[in-house]
């Protein structure tokens, strides 16, 4: 099959709390909204985030569990911009897991916590390309 | 910032357990593994299999919660395709979870829990484009 994910969907709390760090931490605008879900257009794939009743409804689950065992990474260009969008998000509604620092495998992250608990990783990862287009490849 | 995510990274228990589910039941070949983490390039970004020990290590918290308050999609081009690969799935470590029906939007979807609980909707959604190299565009 396609070696390929279509969407990622976060399950969150209030809507207007997820925008906020998602359109003004992030910087990054919907392609579509209403009073339950944002979706944003991604590097080849779509980000929901979706109100967690309707999303937890919809796979038949009684209950989603929070934290849970993900993490989602968005790669920048040097290690100054991991701790500027670091501190740009804890401004708007994140919560750092981890300052910034060097991992032993090379560059430089850390972790923010969105509004709704979900884990991102913010990082330098030198051995790693990023087009124009922000589509991302593995590099050692 | 760059409307990019660069990783998904997803925690797991047992490494061989994990590659089953995605190397043979979605087919999915590895870009890079060592005996912690499986990498597999996807379309724009990368996913990441790690043992959750080491994700929780790394984000440093103590504990991470399943299942977890989040969905991957894989979307297909038919409903058919939609009942087949919930099948395959399923024979190699997967749990349905939403058996596949039509929505109210649209489209055709079920839901099957990876090894690890972690959710995966299989979806035929007719609005949205998906171009050859697996790049998923959102339309209505």
């Amino acid at each position: 099959m396609q070696q390929q994910i279509s969407v990622i969907t976060l399950g969150i709390a209030n809507l207007a709390r997820s925008r906020r760090f998602y359109g003004e931490g992030f910087g990054w605008k919907p392609v579509f909204e209403n009073p339950e879900i944002v979706y944003y257009q991604m590097n080849g794939f779509v980000l929901g985030t979706w109100l967690e009743t309707a999303l937890a409804g919809d796979m038949k689950r009684e209950r989603l569990a929070r934290p849970g065992a993900f993490a989602l990474a968005h790669n920048v260009a040097n290690r100054h911009e991991v701790e500027r969008v670091i501190e740009v998000l804890s401004r708007h509604g994140g919560r750092v897991l981890r300052e910034a620092d060097a991992p032993e495998h090379g560059g430089f992250r850390g972790y923010v916590a969105d509004p709704d608990d979900h884990a991102w990783e913010i990082a330098w990862n030198p051995a790693w390309s990023i087009d124009m287009d922000g589509h991302v490849s593995f590099g050692l």
